[in-house]
Formats: structure tokens, C-alpha cells, sequence
């Protein structure tokens, strides 16, 4: 008998007859022996709409108003998952973030979790429940509510895995897997078996969007077992998301290709190449709450260097003001420039750590396809590049064919 | 500067416009140097999308899940309301009911509450913040959420302003103040200035639906000051509700006519005239948390008695399932019977205590109209007959205009 957390994300739940398709899963889990704890999103359109009530209150809204309203969502579909389990005649209880206690820091609209209480669940498992809790939310430590991002229920399901010691973590998704690239992009993407973390962290942080990037983050850390799987297909065992020790692992050079539409790229020229330069620009973004996603500061001449960075374009606005109004002439920049109709494609791939010439390789893929990069940048497991917006399709394709994903290789 | 509790209905919240009036109407109290504290019901419409969501997963919804997804919506409303207010530039916060503590019994669905803490709100208003708190919900002294039945934000609201000493709490709902009887039904209908704890106590409970009954038992209880306004209509001071000490009151024989189609009339005839016949019968329907309303009992002959209630509609099924399967033997009645056909009419006023021949004018009246009576009660300040539904119409208007209830008439 195993203790599992099965996490359904709001596609899974997006209506009664749904809800109901989820109670039936996990019927069928718990009549197998094991102990069962769902996190659920709120049902699909739900956080939209919420999120657009807060808005037609105030344009930029008050976080912690906002966090109350919108955690409201997920609080609703665990009720109805729980009422639709009690239905088929299985004990269950549903709880809200705050009623077991996942206390979080009070980052408004981006908390992250500090702890779980775990004596609520324990208790009501060893009596047979099967636990339903509300993902997405938690509650700081004045007792206010707190939602923790989009894609946040993620995060709650592997927390709870990990304060509860549960044998496996599901991610019951839309998708049965995670794929070389986006099969709708590229229709010979293939399904992996297995992932690692890192590779993992690497695709879901760059856009490939089947996971919450802090959820992969804290599967790792607290050794998690974490598998993909769908939603809706009954067979399939998805991927698993292994440790990098586990030497079985199939392991090709190239995992996959993640993309990324949602950023736009920002450039201050002419900064004076002074140490704790990168700290006073991004320290006032980061003091706003903007995410920043790839920095690339490149070796000065005459005593001047550029630093590059891409946000969110949701951010852009916001970066930009703060740029121009705090930092600009502050550190002494000559220019602030932006550019929106980018996208970041990124190849992925434990293996490339010990294999020469991946970097080569992609650079003449792109460039026998005419594509211009902007930028680039590499880390052990991952080589990213800025390109415009227009290319990213074939880019991806021409790359998808190249590294030969369609295909099973395993070194 | 005078702390005012002001509750905002389902109407009055009904969509993000209403909710910006609200604002308005609240930031001119707060402009006047008043501390606010205002509670909110769920925009109108999403209780029963709610509900009906839960009885798509089960046909009776387990009540503790119930709960948690019905409250839901209160929360949104506390939000949003906070966010307009914010808009306005006035330091606001919302509060669900478990934040506050308003700790209830765990009897879901139709909780009662037992205390309130008041340190967090205390501290906020000294901070100048305008509070808003979810109404309709508590939480029971396990932590889960519990809601107070329908209409239960009025006795929020009352509770609030009895654990703060609120000097008054304001009632905002979609009629301007409490008529003599329903105008819709006679458009002579005339607006009551005041009316006594009492006779609202027996006009609300009594169909009159402008409060719930228990937020008025409550206000009584504990000296709150209640006042019933539109929330619609700028000015106008609605109806005061007062204490009956108070000497100054408008205080004619009769206040007005409550009428109510939505109870069942139950009859257990031939019940052996025991001692301790009444609880053995209405005991067990009371553990089923099933609300009497009328109970008459006649004087026995031969030994045994007819025994009368009502109960809501929707309830006489179950209630009736109760009588057969655990009474009707158990106390050796004849025969159980049931119409739910019926409707009930009172005449209320705390001038019929001292002025005699009311209840013959009563009866008078209905008989020229050839209007059957089926049962009657009364207390000190009502007259309550039970009379088939389709008389009720023809038997109000014709009691309004005897009583001459369109004449401000005082003693």
C-alpha cells in the first residue's frame, strides 16, 4: 500500500461530468489499497474569471484582495471532488489551503510554501479518507490568504508529497507525457520515458509548460517521485522525473526543446563595467516582484558593457519605468531599448555534458535555415537562444530534425 | 464618530457596477469621520449556481462539503469590495468568516454563531481601515468552514456589530424599509418609520424576507440598533427597528401583514393526550435539523389529540419519512397527514396587546370574503392563520384595507 498524490489541473476539472471522471480515477487507485491525497485546480476559466473581477475593481489590483478572491476557485472544485468521491461511497474531506496550514511567506499573487501541517491529513488518512485539498493557495502567517502563481496547484501537490513522505507524486495533465518539443509544432515529437530533474527544471522553466518550474524545484529537493501523466487516457504510464543517479534512465544527448513566446528581451548599453553593476539594475526589478528570466552581460570594451535580460511582456511597462526612472541614470547607462517580438528557444540534454559539439551543431542548423540569434546563452545542460518571434516555428522543426528527437537514442 | 456595521445583500453586490455603488456609499459613511465595517453577501445569482454545482455531484450534497463550496462565494464578494474600495483610495481589508474567527456550532448549512473575535478588526479600524468581512459563513471549532443557512449575512452582520458595540448596523437591502405588508401584492402599502424587535421578529419569521429572523433575535438580544435601508435609493432613512421601551415609537394596533407560501402543513391525528407527546414527536424531526414553524395542539377528546406543524416545503418529504417510519407507531397516532397547498397569513402589531377585538375583525373580514381558515395561533402581538394558497391574495388585501394599514394611524 502506497501513499500517492494525484495532482488534476483545471482542464481535468473543468466540469461536473469531469470532477466526476476524477473521482472515478481515483476510486480506482484507492479500491487498489493505497492511500490517496488529490490536489485540485480550480475549474478551467474559473481563475480567468476571477481574476478579470478584480480587475473591473481596480487596474492594478491590491494583491492581497486579489489572492482572497481568486484562491476561491480551487476552494470550490475541492468541495465538489470530495462531494463527487463521498457519491461513489468513499470517505472524503476536503480542506482549503488554510485549514492544514500551508503556511507561506506573504508574497501576495507569488507566495512561496514554508511548511505543511501534516497532522490534520495523517489523522484522516489513518481513518480512511481520501484528502482533497485545494491547490494554488495558502496562508501567511497573520492568517491572510496567499496564492502562490499560476500553475501553483503543482507546487501544493509536491509540497504535500514531500511533508507527508507520499511514495509518488502524479501530474495529471492534459498531456500523457513530456515530449521532445510541442507535438502540435512538431507532429514526430516523441514521448520520454523518463526525464531528469535538471532537464526537467530546464524545459518546464523555458515555456514547455506541462509543470510549474517551483514544483519541479521542490521535487528535487525533497527527492520526490514524480510522474506525468494524462488526464483523460486511461492507459499510459506518462513520464517519470527521475534523479540523475539512476543510471537505467534512457539518456540521449538531447531531451528536448523547449520554447517560449512570452518574454520580451530587454538591453541597457553602455553601463560602466563596475562590480555590483548586475545587483543595482536588477535589484529594484526584482524588488517590484518581476520574474526575471535569462541575464546575459557580455565582456565590456573601453571600460562599458551591455546587459541583457528578458521578463515576462506582461512586465515589460512596469521594467521599463522602473528602469528609466531608477537605474538608468543611476548606474550611468547610455540607453534602455526593448524588444517584444522575440522568443527563446532552448535544446536540453544531460547528455550534453559529456558531448562536444551540440552547441556547433545548432548553430549551423540555424543558420543553413537563415535564422538570426540575438542572444545566447549556456549553462552544464542547456544551450538558449533569443531569436525573433517569427522564426521560432521553423527554428524548432529544422532543430526537432537535426538532434534526430523523433528517434529512440540512448547513449 | 459612530462605528457603523453596513451589510450589503446578493442584489445590492450583484455585478462589479453594484459593487463600485457599494464603495461609493460606504466611502461617503467613511468620509463623515465613521469607522465601517461592511459585510457582504454573494453576488446574487452564484449561492444557487453553487448549490446547483454540488447537487450535480450528489443528489443531497454531504454538509460539511457543501459548505465549503457555498461560502465561496461571499469570499469573492469581500474581495471585490475591498479592491473598490481600495480603488477609491481608502485603506481597506476583507476577512472570510475563519479569519475572524466567527465561530460557529458544526451544525453545516444552518450553523449558529457562538463568538466572534474581535482583536483583528479592533486593530484594523484603529488603523483606519474599512473592513470588509464575507458574510453568510463561520467555522466551527475544528477549523472547518461552516455556513449559517440562507440569509445568514444578516445575522453576520448583527453579530459583528454586537461584538464590536457598533452604534448602529445598517441593513441595505433592494426595499427601502419594512412595509405593512407586501407592496408588490397591495400597492397602498405603506412605509413603517419604526417597528418594535418584536413585531419584526414575528413579520420576518413570518415570510416578510427583508431579514432573516435569527439576525433579528440576535439584534434583540443584544440591544443592536437595526436599521433597514435601500441600497438603491440615496436617500431615505428606511425603518428603524426598535426597542419597545422606547416611548417615542409610531405604534399603531396593527404593523402589518406577513404572508408565507413557502411552508407544508403536517397533522398527526388521534395522538393518545400524554405528557411529553409534543417532544416525542418533534424530537426526532428537530434531529433532523429540520426548522418547525407553527405547532398547534387542540384539547383532546377521548383521550387523544390532533397535533398540527409546519415545516418548509422542501423539508416535508423527509419530515414526513420521519412521522412514518419513527413516530406515528412509536406514539400510537391514527393516521398521519399532510398539505402542502396552503399558505400562512399574520397580522402582526404590538398594539393588539392592549386593544381587544382584533382577531374578531380578523375573522370578520375573511368570512366576508368567504376565505376558509384551516388553523389558527396567536400570541401577544400576532394573529397567524394557516388558509388554503390561492386565498391568500384576496385575504390580504382585504385585511389591509380593514385594518386600514395605508393610514398612519397611532394610538
Amino acid at each position: 500500500m502506497s501513499l500517492i498524490v494525484q495532482k488534476f489541473g483545471g482542464t481535468s476539472v473543468a466540469n461536473p461530468e469531469r470532477i466526476k471522471a476524477v473521482a472515478d480515477k481515483v476510486a480506482k487507485y484507492k479500491s487498489q489499497g493505497h492511500d490517496i491525497i488529490v490536489v485540485v485546480s480550480a475549474m478551467s476559466g474559473e481563475t480567468n474569471k476571477l481574476v478579470s473581477l478584480t480587475q473591473e475593481m481596480m487596474t492594478q489590483p491590491d494583491p492581497r484582495e486579489y489572492d482572497i478572491v481568486v484562491s476561491s476557485g480551487e476552494q470550490v472544485t475541492s468541495g465538489l471532488t470530495a462531494l463527487a468521491l463521498i457519491n461513489l461511497g468513499i470517505k472524503a474531506k476536503s480542506y482549503a489551503g488554510h485549514q492544514i496550514k500551508i503556511l507561506t511567506d506573504d508574497a501576495y499573487t507569488k507566495a512561496r510554501i514554508l511548511s505543511i501541517d501534516n497532522k490534520k491529513i495523517n489523522t484522516d488518512l489513518e481513518q480512511g479518507y481520501v484528502i482533497v485539498v485545494a491547490g494554488f493557495q495558502g496562508v501567511d502567517k497573520n492568517g491572510d490568504i496567499t496564492t502562490l502563481g499560476r500553475g501553483g496547484s503543482d507546487t501544493t501537490a509536491v509540497a504535500i508529497a514531500a511533508a507527508l513522505k507520499a511514495d509518488e507524486c502524479q501530474i495529471y495533465t492534459d498531456v500523457d507525457g513530456i515530449y521532445t518539443t510541442d507535438p502540435r509544432l512538431v507532429p514526430e515529437a516523441r514521448k520520454l520515458k523518463s526525464i531528469t530533474f535538471e532537464e526537467m527544471l530546464e524545459l518546464a522553466s523555458l515555456g514547455s509548460k506541462v509543470l510549474q518550474t517551483r514544483s519541479v524545484e521542490c521535487a528535487g529537493k525533497f527527492k520526490v517521485k514524480l510522474r506525468v501523466l494524462s488526464s483523460f487516457e486511461a492507459a499510459g504510464e506518462g513520464t517519470i522525473i527521475t534523479f540523475e543517479e539512476d543510471e537505467k534512465m534512457e539518456n540521449p544527448i538531447i531531451s528536448g526543446i523547449a520554447f517560449n513566446r512570452d518574454e520580451a528581451e530587454v538591453n541597457i548599453l553602455g553601463v560602466p563595467d563596475k562590480p555590483g553593476i548586475a545587483y543595482q539594475i536588477l535589484g529594484p526589478v526584482a524588488d517590484a516582484n518581476i520574474d526575471v528570466d535569462m541575464i546575459i552581460q557580455n565582456i565590456g570594451t573601453d571600460g562599458a558593457t551591455d546587459f541583457t535580460f528578458t521578463v515576462h511582456k506582461r512586465d515589460l511597462k512596469k521594467t521599463l519605468d522602473i528602469l528609466n526612472s531608477k537605474v538608468k541614470d543611476h548606474v550611468g547607462a547610455k540607453e534602455v531599448l526593448s524588444d517584444d517580438k522575440i522568443a527563446k528557444l532552448s535544446l536540453v540534454g544531460v547528455g550534453m555534458k559529456s558531448h562536444a559539439g551540440v552547441a556547433s551543431k545548432m548553430f549551423r542548423t540555424l543558420s543553413e535555415e537563415a535564422i538570426n540569434i540575438s542572444t545566447i546563452s549556456t549553462s552544464e545542460i542547456k544551450i538558449s537562444v533569443i531569436l525573433e518571434e517569427k522564426s521560432l516555428d521553423d527554428a524548432v522543426k529544422a532543430l526537432h530534425k537535426a538532434f534526430e528527437l523523433d528517434k529512440n537514442i540512448t547513449i
